[in-house]
């Protein structure tokens, strides 16, 4: 363009007198008073600046900078290896990944919050591929599932120099504290500053407990309230004149609507209606809603509350679960956007009345206020690993009573962010036959998104466990069959686990990977042995990794069998539709899934099984909550058992998140502190500011 | 210089080939082989790049750009004046009042923590002056305090010019759901964006109620597993063998010293030695230390735990307080340090073994822990005032049982920033009997700052009550001696609450400013009268104020005022020695301050003072825990209540904070939800994301 020239040296990016720029009432055409060239210039300006505009939405290619890591020998502590790398600051990462500015909140330097407009700015963006890692069943011996995510998507981006994204869960303070430890893999496959990670990261489980702890507050005085005033007491505090004027408040007019009641003026409800409006009627007996904590604290897993002179003896028997355990927590990792966050939040059941109908949050008056504690928490916190590729650190709820899978919203995002040719790699709770199932089942059908690729991690010493290898206990040296080679131990391990996990994952006809998560006293005949066999099985590929010895180039074969894989096409079907009964959903988990002969429910079970289908809730998906410890309810069963019969105890629901929870044995939502927790060896530095004893 | 105009066009701070610069084992003036003019500009550089480094150590000069404010009548309501204004990035905002930009530590737009490393920086920079709002006696009236603080330094900031902070205190989020909605201000003085202010802020208080019921779960778990195993048992887990390694921790090493243990060999120590090691022998009965929720929860008020099988039959009676009320709280409100908060952390008593001793949370191996989790809430948080003056917020311990003013980190930090003629403002809770007489005693003693100017803020409506008004009651009309003029009930509120409240301020010897927060039903004849009165009473002056209706312009006479109090001497003094005994110094609060006749001790009073003076605690300072509401332990009395006895019921003590707290009367630490909570009104919306309903 001619004009070109004359601003090559002219940088503003509008024209200075921008005051008299498009006065109201003017359109671009009318340019009084102005001269042809200075109204060319104008024109010019205005089409550069909405090309800018444009091109700011667009997306954009990645320029990641890797961080170089020198894996030393022999490995030193995780702590040791974080503090050893200095991260990227996070708003280089960000801008790195193509995120704009206006879409990320830095919390520190480390961490950053990402809106969820990004959704939308790239709406058109094509997604990249989505692969989950999934275990073979947990044994004490550990697995490391995390590390797998991590060393993968590190291997992905700074080796195959392939845009990609680790989604993971975030853990909860409770372990981190207690006994297990940290979640932020280990090794050379860490998410760094591991400590950010492990402690209060940008405060989402802290905003899930104060949530949950509102509902329960509002429950218990709203019992006392009802029952220490008349209709008339009750109505005229929850409907008080303010300045002379009575209103419906929103949240009390979409009461009315549920009651059917039309009128909208407070004083024109007939006595009944504003008996109806008024009492919850809420059952003592039948309240659900539990309390949480982020601690681990055995001694809330029963107690008695109201027995304070205040509260006029209505003592009543409850509990507290561990915060992560929270349907609030489940709704934060289904939900897919603010609005239904909300909705979910406002229908999530809290007990039912002694008339049998459910009461909702909503009903008590609180679901705005939980959207609003809620409301930074749905953003996904972006973190990086040890060779700075971008991570999502968002939602973690519990892998039994509920999903176990980081959130939806950050593998949406993710999957935008990645482009086309890009991976994200998320991870499942526990076994396959649990963390993946649900996967497939509840979370992919509340997404909508589509998995490509499984990556199914196993070893040696767990698959040998699976084969019959002995017990193992914490604190007694390590039986020989894990340390020497047992060729037999493995045999029987890939033809009985392994296999079947693999065999679970094709019913949704995706694709596996076998991940082999090498440690150093496995032998070269084991590790090609169980690569071998997992092919065997039917999977895509099977290969040895050692992202936790030497970070991403040790599973860059991974990377590349992933890869692969993922360029194969991938026919994912649903276990079951909505529209099937809640028995024969559980029948065909059960089934095809566990390997039972089929499912004995108890009374109760079946009796709430009417009950949920009465109240319309038959078309949830299921949610099992099983051990995690065996395919089948009976956690010492290793391998792949046959021959049972699965019992449901009894049947639970989270209405908010969305799903039926069949128990299959007792689920502990309170995990206890031991003799010596792990608090014992962390600790602080006041002068460096250094911590030490996580892991 | 002559190097200079070489200089001119060779923009890096440093010369390129820095790999040659300076190698080890040389000094600067060795330069073999490097030609004169290439030394003489590595020189120059050394010299520019130096006073760079030492300007950037300096303190810098405020370059605050003020947010307009235009306010309207009728005020519109507090979020929707919040929601009009756009702060200024919280980076700009740290930039102007000469922060690096390495102390700081974004937590979205609009927060940053502050890095206390900005005490070495400032080291030997002057402090400000340091200014206290305290009030009169509270009433169901209100006095508006927080306003007052935050109307005054919009005043000395936007409209004086005057370098201004404000230091607010962190409300807790149960108040804001519950009853008495937020306390960002209000009207046109108010820290924004208020929503941030009001919810989960930085996050401090969720690290608060983390790290104190760490520290409640340890207790329980430590109490079942001694009384479920023997002492080799117990010792072999507590100090279990690591890699065949046997090995005391750092914080098991600092029990063994607190028991006169010297031998850190684990194998060596006899077994009443293990004995006393593993037995920390807490008495269920004395346990002292309590869970805490930052939610008004009043079923937690008095509980039972342990009632699961898994607890084995070791149930308690117990309770939870609200999160503000955490010993943990006050430590982080008077540490100057993070090496003084670990320390406190780790002497905090939680109880008493069945033999006596105290039992702190060093000895229950969790101190480190709990300094890892309180290692970002130690950092103040920087927010704005509506016209874009700099406000702390930190800590927000509660009044009664603890001290009930901001953090001490917070002030110095201000301090420093605002430099020689600025001003700090800071505020502490209650009336001035309490809030102002624990600013002194407690809260200056352990932070060696000296006020200058103490403001005491009234309210013409609160006078009037104080002189014999008729009670009010929430829901009934405002009695007419509250909305008319009544000058005789203003004279004898200004003659007994006033005055006396400026009484107990010049005890201490500081200069007095009475503010007088209006109302739009004050006559000109009142506001006339309780100036006029208060200067006779000895305030330096009295100056009606109108921030609520106008901003910073309507406190410009406020401000004026405190500036030339600021500059007149200031003789402050403490009310007692810490040498002082327990009994005397009680004595001496409620005679001098509260103008009792004399103090009567409950036996069981007596009997903690006799167990404090033998444990050592003899010479902390008194915390008292008395109604608020009057100047006497009796909340009716309102005015100047002469011719009582103070009881002290009992008296208890938080050894960590520092502090001794006798109890006077009954004291609630756990608030009640209405029958409609103020979560009723709260809602978001999930397009606009806008808050509605807080206030």
């Amino acid at each position: 363009s001619p004009l070109r020239c004359l601003l090559a040296y002219s940088k503003p990016a509008v024209v200075p007198y921008t005051e008299e720029w498009l006065p109201a009432g003017h359109s671009t055409m009318k340019m009084s008073g102005v001269g042809p060239l200075t109204a060319a210039l104008r024109m010019q300006n205005v089409v550069q600046s909405s090309s800018r505009w444009a091109q700011g939405q667009q997306y954009r290619p990645w320029t990641l900078r890797s961080l170089k890591l020198q894996p030393l020998s022999p490995v030193p502590s995780d702590i040791e290896i974080s503090r050893a790398q200095t991260p990227k600051p996070v708003d280089q990462l960000a801008q790195e990944i193509g995120l704009l500015q206006e879409e990320t909140e830095a919390y520190g330097r480390t961490k950053a919050k990402v809106r969820l407009s990004l959704l939308d700015r790239l709406r058109e963006q094509p997604d990249g591929k989505y692969v989950l890692v999934a275990g073979i069943t947990p044994t004490p011996l550990g697995e490391g599932k995390s590390t797998v995510v991590i060393g993968l998507v590190q291997a992905l981006s700074a080796h195959l120099k392939l845009n990609s994204f680790a989604c993971l869960r975030q853990p909860s303070q409770g372990p981190t504290f207690g006994v297990k430890g940290g979640a932020a893999g280990g090794g050379y496959a860490q998410v760094i500053p591991m400590e950010e990670f492990n402690l209060h990261l940008t405060g989402d489980i802290h905003a899930i407990t104060a949530a949950n702890n509102l509902v329960a507050a509002a429950i218990d005085a709203r019992m006392l309230h009802e029952a220490t005033q008349k209709d008339k007491a009750l109505y005229s505090r929850l409907v008080p004149s303010v300045n002379g004027v009575r209103r419906f408040s929103p949240i009390q007019i979409a009461r009315l609507r549920r009651l059917g009641i039309s009128e909208i003026d407070p004083s024109a409800l007939m006595p009944q209606e504003v008996s109806s409006f008024v009492r919850l009627d809420l059952d003592p007996a039948k309240v659900t809603w539990q309390r949480v904590v982020d601690t681990n604290d055995r001694f809330l897993r029963k107690i008695t509350v109201g027995q304070a002179s205040t509260e006029k003896g209505h003592v009543r028997e409850t509990q507290f679960d561990i915060a992560v355990a929270s349907e609030i927590m489940a709704i934060l990792a289904l939900a897919d956007g603010l609005g239904d966050m909300k909705t979910r939040l406002g229908r999530m059941v809290v007990g039912s009345s002694r008339s049998g109908q459910p009461v909702t949050a909503e009903d008590l008056g609180v679901s705005g206020a939980l959207a609003v504690l809620m409301k930074d928490a749905i953003k996904p916190t972006l973190m990086q690993t040890l060779e700075g590729s971008p991570v999502f650190v968002h939602a973690g709820p519990f892998a039994n009573i509920a999903h176990g899978n980081s959130s939806v919203l950050a593998d949406k995002l993710a999957l935008k962010l990645v482009g086309e040719d890009g991976f994200v790699v998320t991870e499942a709770g526990f076994g396959a036959d649990i963390g993946m199932e649900k996967f497939f089942n509840i979370k992919c059908r509340a997404s909508g998104l589509r998995p490509n690729v499984v990556v199914l991690v196993a070893t040696v010493r767990a698959l040998k466990m699976h084969g019959g290898g002995p017990n193992v206990s914490a604190g007694s040296p390590l039986p020989r069959e894990y340390i020497d080679e047992n060729l037999s131990l493995v045999v029987k391990g890939c033809s009985s686990n392994l296999r079947k996990q693999i065999q679970i994952a094709h019913l949704f006809g995706v694709p596996v990977v076998v991940a082999l998560n090498v440690f150093k006293t496995d032998t070269q005949a084991e590790i090609d042995l169980v690569c071998q066999m997992a092919k065997e099985s039917g999977a895509s590929d099977a290969v040895p990794c050692h992202h936790w010895a030497r970070g991403g180039r040790g599973s860059v074969e991974l990377a590349q069998a992933v890869k692969q894989a993922g360029s194969q096409p991938s026919h994912f079907q649903f276990l079951y539709s909505q529209e099937t009964p809640i028995v024969e959903k559980i029948r065909m988990i059960a089934q095809k899934v566990y390997g039972a002969d089929d499912i004995e429910l108890s009374p109760e079970a079946q009796a709430k099984i009417d009950y949920y289908n009465q109240q319309g809730y038959g078309k949830l998906p299921i949610c099992m909550a099983k051990t995690h410890l065996s395919l089948s309810h009976l956690p010492e069963k290793k391998g792949t058992p046959t021959g049972f019969t699965l019992p449901i105890r009894d049947i639970r629901a989270s209405i908010g998140a969305g799903f039926i929870y069949p128990l299959v044995g007792t689920m502990s939502t309170m995990p206890g502190l031991p003799t010596r927790p792990c608090f014992y060896d962390i600790d602080l530095d006041p002068v460096t500011e250094e911590i030490t004893g996580l892991f």
